[in-house]
């Protein structure tokens, strides 16, 4: 397969990685990052240790979900906020890369030179469920051909998205959804591992995420695991202050359980024929005191065999292992899988579990 | 995706399992079907059941060996030959179905049908270990354009497949090779777990097998292994006769373990661009007197994550999974991925884990 371009939308903890990540791997290259304040292409190549250095600090904080409230909607914005965001002179965020221009639009930005551009990773938050595919219908109505990624964990999202397959299939984009750790690497197992069965019975998904120094970097995820306990859900968690998100964190003294979530995991499954949506549970454990992993994450497939056994398969993550890494090696794997399909002229919605070998 | 035709060579454990196999499985019809003994063409779909009853039975033993040394080189040969074969009147395995033709020709015959097959199950015994490669050579003259999938161990297989990528290309194959239960779905596993890593240190892949009900119909694999254990190679191993292997699995007290075997999965996941293939070790234990696994199949793969902590990330399949289950749901799973990369244009050789997401 040939080489890939792509392009971060965000510069938050997720986009941040991935501009890293990609000095890792070959074959995949950086042209374009964004975030609400500034956008930098170069379609020879990101220079990515400087753009990091000048986003150091991008992450999520009131100060951005206060900027959306005061209408500032549909503008790009990282993870981050203007308060943690680390200024040079005048500039902020990716503005403040000597690579980058300030922008008022870094999305249509990324649009304009998106002929060139393979995938584009969309490393925005989502505190409003519909922000992303609403990014997703700029990318189609400019008639743009490739792949868009996104690393979210809501079903609800997943409808969005499915609603707008036509509009993808015409622009010749392949969305592949949900490619972060869960769903996207779990599901993407669990995909492997029923592979013994002919009938799948229960898929079980438990991670356990320590979250202590890398707190500050994953905000966003924090507020988004809050939406999943009892009494909340995605619109009061969006209102929650920073303070009164401190204030669940310490009534469960740092450390909260997730049972039954409501997480993509479920439809993923069952969109790829692996099993039924309702034999799919998520649970987990995070603690933001400890950068320990409270439980090992674990994924386990029960099926029947064609010759009448029952078994579990499982896969398990070593608790060395970071939530970030396991977030952002999938998703370009995912991105890459996205690209070939895209390249074959496969357009709509896909899921972790749809970009793996099986029936 | 649309739905795929497939054929299947060879009618001994594999084969018939994959025909059992694609009743179960939605959007996958076997079209064709063949031993050294008859051809089964049924464009809209062949009757399994028929096909199953008439060709029980068909196991490896030492009378095909016997007609392989005679001189039928070429001829598809099943996992089963003369004596063990089921016979109807005149008419031996697969030409004892009602749908089949008797012939001496098989695999010509699937070729002179292979126009309509998206994908071919190469489920031939190799004991000469060019046997597969030549049986591609004979869809590469006719210019066959789809999927050819073998389930094979060996290193040296894929090499010679490797020599062939141009003939491949240019006919249109799409050639998966090692597409069973390991290498296949324990790569493949391995290619998953990876992604937490930027950089692979080492894959240990460790398998358990109780073959006491199967022994019979898995005679074949038995002396693959056999080829494995020190002071044996292929030849020597193809040149033992029934008795010697009995008296070999006799002195090991029915319980074979191996280490450090020759297995493919190394050149596999090098060649996925997933580690070197030194840091992979393959071995396990083989048990033919209980059908209990005597070990659990075990996949660890240790690496380092972007942010510098070193983990192992596994991949177990539980006991009660047969070798069986093992080698046919991946097999299947690999040809569909394979035959997406046939639509999609890419020819040329693709091991397990080139199939998976991944950088």
């Amino acid at each position: 397969m040939e080489d890939i371009n792509f392009a971060v939308l965000g510069t938050g903890g997720i986009g941040r990685r991935a501009l890293e990540y990609s000095t890792r791997k070959d074959g995949l290259t950086p042209v374009a990052a964004c975030d609400r304040h500034g956008v930098a292409v170069d379609h020879d190549g990101l220079d990515v240790e400087e753009l990091l250095a000048a986003t150091e600090g991008n992450i999520a904080s009131e100060a951005r979900r206060a900027s959306t409230e005061s209408g500032e909607q549909g503008e790009p914005r990282t993870d981050g906020g203007a308060v943690a965001v680390k200024q040079s002179g005048e500039r902020k965020g990716v503005a403040a890369s000597v690579q980058a221009d300030s922008t008022e639009t870094p999305i249509d930005d990324i649009i304009a030179e998106s002929e060139a551009i393979d995938a584009v990773l969309i490393a925005l938050p989502n505190l409003e469920h519909d922000f992303i595919p609403r990014v997703a219908d700029r990318f189609a109505e400019a008639d743009y051909e490739g792949v868009l990624v996104d690393v979210l964990k809501r079903s609800r999202v997943i409808d969005m998205l499915d609603e707008r397959t036509e509009a993808f299939e015409e622009s010749g984009i392949t969305f592949v959804c949900g490619a972060g750790a869960t769903p996207g690497f779990l599901t993407g197992a669990a995909a492997l591992a029923a592979q013994s069965f002919v009938e799948v019975e229960d898929v079980e998904i438990w991670w356990g995420v320590g979250l202590k120094s890398g707190y500050e970097d994953n905000r966003g995820t924090v507020r988004e695991d809050i939406a999943h306990l009892d009494g909340y859900d995605i619109e009061t968690a969006r209102d929650l202050s920073d303070a009164e998100i401190e204030a669940i964190i310490e009534d469960h003294d740092g450390r909260i359980e997730f049972e039954d979530m409501e997480h993509a995991d479920d439809v993923l499954l069952e969109r790829a024929g692996i099993c039924d949506a309702e034999d799919v549970t998520v649970g987990g454990i995070l603690d933001v005191r400890s950068d320990e992993k409270p439980t090992t994450t674990t994924v386990s497939v029960t099926g029947r065999t064609f010759d009448g056994e029952v078994g579990t398969n499982t896969f398990q993550l070593d608790d060395a292992t970071s939530m970030e890494a396991n977030v952002n090696g999938p998703a370009l794997g995912y991105l890459k899988a996205g690209v070939r399909r895209n390249r074959a002229g496969e357009y709509g919605v896909f899921g972790p579990a749809d970009l793996m070998p099986g029936f």
